[in-house]
This record gives structure tokens, C-alpha cells and sequence, in this order.
């Protein structure tokens, strides 16, 4: 059955699920569907999410909206033996990848991509206590990556590609990395697994 | 191995984590962390979660942290084939569930439990921004409730779970669901399942 994703260019949390299906080689149609423009809240992409938002996965009669939904639905329908690692079925190793996406998809997106969404969208927020959260989040990432390579596992999981897009693009939040070598170091490594793809204006670590 | 549930008695996100635990007929110990007297913020409990949070579950030499990866353990670990409607194995079920967790501990936390936090604790917010996002939230569930009777499958999930405390609690922050009659209809199906546990100031629907 073909895959459709309703999909933003600009979107961090559209990057996870492009992320996930090139690094399990998965090929889709999108969609764009464009945020800025409020394509997201027209009746027709209402009646599809009515949470208004993207990432939308749609194959057959399933429709799937949230990008952590959408991460678990692909490794379990599509990754083969050699990359079921981007989500561990043991209950313990698989608690620990949703804990770390729980982060992407919570604190990350309520500090830097708030934050970025300021300078793109021109939401209204309280910028000196985003940037406080922000930098007190990043500082938690790298004390942790001081400490293993990749967030939840010896292996690469759906924790790296969930909390990877917005820390990648904290430059866009006027955030800086200087002081954050480990979560550099992590990016790095990141971008250098095989299938990685950006997404416009992100820049190389 | 014995399970330790570090607990706040007010936290929904706590709730969740006792609601399943008793649905599942698991027995623990609690240790009482209080939120609002800053227990969650020594250097004692920051090295068990650096992101200063309640619930966090510990079983021997695991720690984890966050409602979801909690839920999710739970489920995995010690459903028998009686229990195991609360998170289906199968990718499509799967995802649907977890779609509607992600709006528990995402949308409703950003909006009902927000509001609930300024109430309680204090926290400045933006009230009317709030009230509305809430009410248009509730609308939401209020229209899917109307076509099925649990959020994610023909029974309850933990889904429901992830979702039922700050929408139950929603008097807390001041909101009214007189008209939402299928989202009170749920929550009175929630409040009739086996081994349903109410918390401390929490309305009979």
C-alpha cells in the first residue's frame, strides 16, 4: 500500500518522519502542506487531523497524525532484522527510546522550538525565559552525551531523530552550540549515518 | 523485583502511572516527592531525573522517567492476555494509541494542565489564551467521543489513561464541561472500569 506524508519543508517535526523513512529505505509521496500559509487549518486538513498539524502519514484506510505515532508505526511495520535498533521491542530498552522522544516531542519543542517558531511564524512568546530554558535543556543533552554516544541505546534510535531536528536548527532560535561540544559531537555523528537527510537551512556539524 | 513509583498525590502525570499499575493489578511502594515544596529539584532527585520530574519508576537497576515510557513498560512488562487491549502490538493499533497519548501528555498539558498549574502553584500564564485553547481542545475529544466509546480502540487504552486526569481535573483550572456531554460520558465509563483509583479532589462524573 503506497505512503502518502502531509509534510512542511520547515517542519522539525515532519524532518523525524522523512528522517526515519530514508534511514529504512521506505519510499512515499508527499504532500506539502505548508504551516505559514495555513494550510493546516483549512476544513479539508481539519477533517484528515483536527489538531490542525503536521506530520499526517496516510497508507490505505489508516491515517496516522503525531510524529512519535508515526516513528513507532514505521519501525514496527517496515524495519527488517538489521534496523530494528531505531526502536527495541524488550520493554525495558524500548521504555528508555520514548523516554528520550518524549523529550524531543516535549521539552525540546517547548523551549527551542517555541523559540524558533518566534522568529518564524512571529509567535508571541517570553523570549528571556525560553533562551533560559533552552540553554538549561542543552546543558542536560550534553552532560548526558558526555557520557554515551547516541540517547537512549549503543545504537542509533527514534530518541536520536526526535530530539535531532530542533537542536540541529537551534541556530534559527538564536540559540548558540559553542558551549555544548558533546550534543555537537552527537549531531555530527548523526548526520553522518547512512541515508541521513537535511532539510533546508540546516547546517553541517 | 520490587517496583518504586516516586509520586506527587496532586500530579495527573503521576495519576496516570497509579490508574494503570491498579488496572493491571501490579503492587509498588510510593515515595512521596512533592512538587510544590521543591522536592523534585534537590540534587538527590535530579540525579535519579535531570529533568526534575514526577513519575519516575524504578525496578532494580531501571530508571525510567516520563508518563509515557512508564505506561508503555507497564503494559509490555506485566500485561497477561486479559490486559493487553491497553497498548495492542500490532503497528496500526499501536499507533493509534500512542496518537492519543501524545495528546494527553502534549495538548492537554499545554492547555488544561497548564491552566491548572497557574491555579495551584502560581504559574504565570496567559489566561484567556489558555481558556480558549482549552475549550477548543475539549470540543475536539467532545466530537471524537461521539463516534467511539474509548480514544484509540474498541476498549479502553492507555490512551484513556494518558488523557483522562487533566480533563477530569478540568474544574481545577476553572473550566466547565457542561457542554461536553460524550467527553462526561467517557469519563464516566473511565470511572466504572475494574480497579479504576480516584486522587484527592477529583470529581465523580
Amino acid at each position: 500500500m503506497p505512503l502518502t506524508l502531509y509534510d512542511f519543508a520547515l517542519s522539525g517535526n515532519c524532518h523525524k518522519v522523512r528522517l526515519l523513512l530514508s534511514f529504512l529505505d521506505v519510499s512515499y509521496t508527499k504532500i506539502p502542506t505548508s504551516v505559514k500559509n495555513g494550510e493546516t487549518r483549512t476544513p479539508e486538513f481539519l477533517r484528515i487531523n483536527p489538531f490542525g498539524q503536521v506530520p499526517v502519514l496516510v497508507e490505505g484506510d489508516l491515517t496516522i497524525r503525531d510524529s512519535l505515532a508515526i516513528l513507532v508505526y514505521l519501525v514496527r511495520k517496515y524495519a527488517n532484522a538489521d534496523n530494528q535498533h531505531w526502536l527495541p521491542a524488550a520493554p525495558a530498552e524500548m521504555a528508555q527510546v520514548l523516554s528520550w522522544v518524549a523529550v524531543g516531542n516535549g521539552a525540546v519543542q517547548d523551549s527551542i522550538a517555541t523559540l524558533r517558531k518566534h522568529y518564524f511564524l512571529g509567535a508571541q512568546v517570553d523570549k528571556p525565559a525560553l533562551e533560559s530554558k533552552s540553554y538549561d535543556l542543552l546543558g542536560i543533552f550534553d552532560q548526558h552525551l558526555a557520557q554515551q554516544r547516541w540517547l537512549a541505546s549503543a545504537s542509533p534510535t527514534i530518541a536520536d531523530i526526535a530530539c535531532f531536528p530542533y537542536i540541529a536548527l537551534a541556530g534559527d532560535a538564536q540559540l548558540s552550540l559553542d558551549k555544548f561540544g558533546n550534543v555537537r559531537r552527537w549531531l555530527r555523528d548523526f548526520q553522518k549515518l547512512k541515508g541521513y537527510v537535511s532539510m533546508a537551512g540546516m547546517p553541517e556539524f
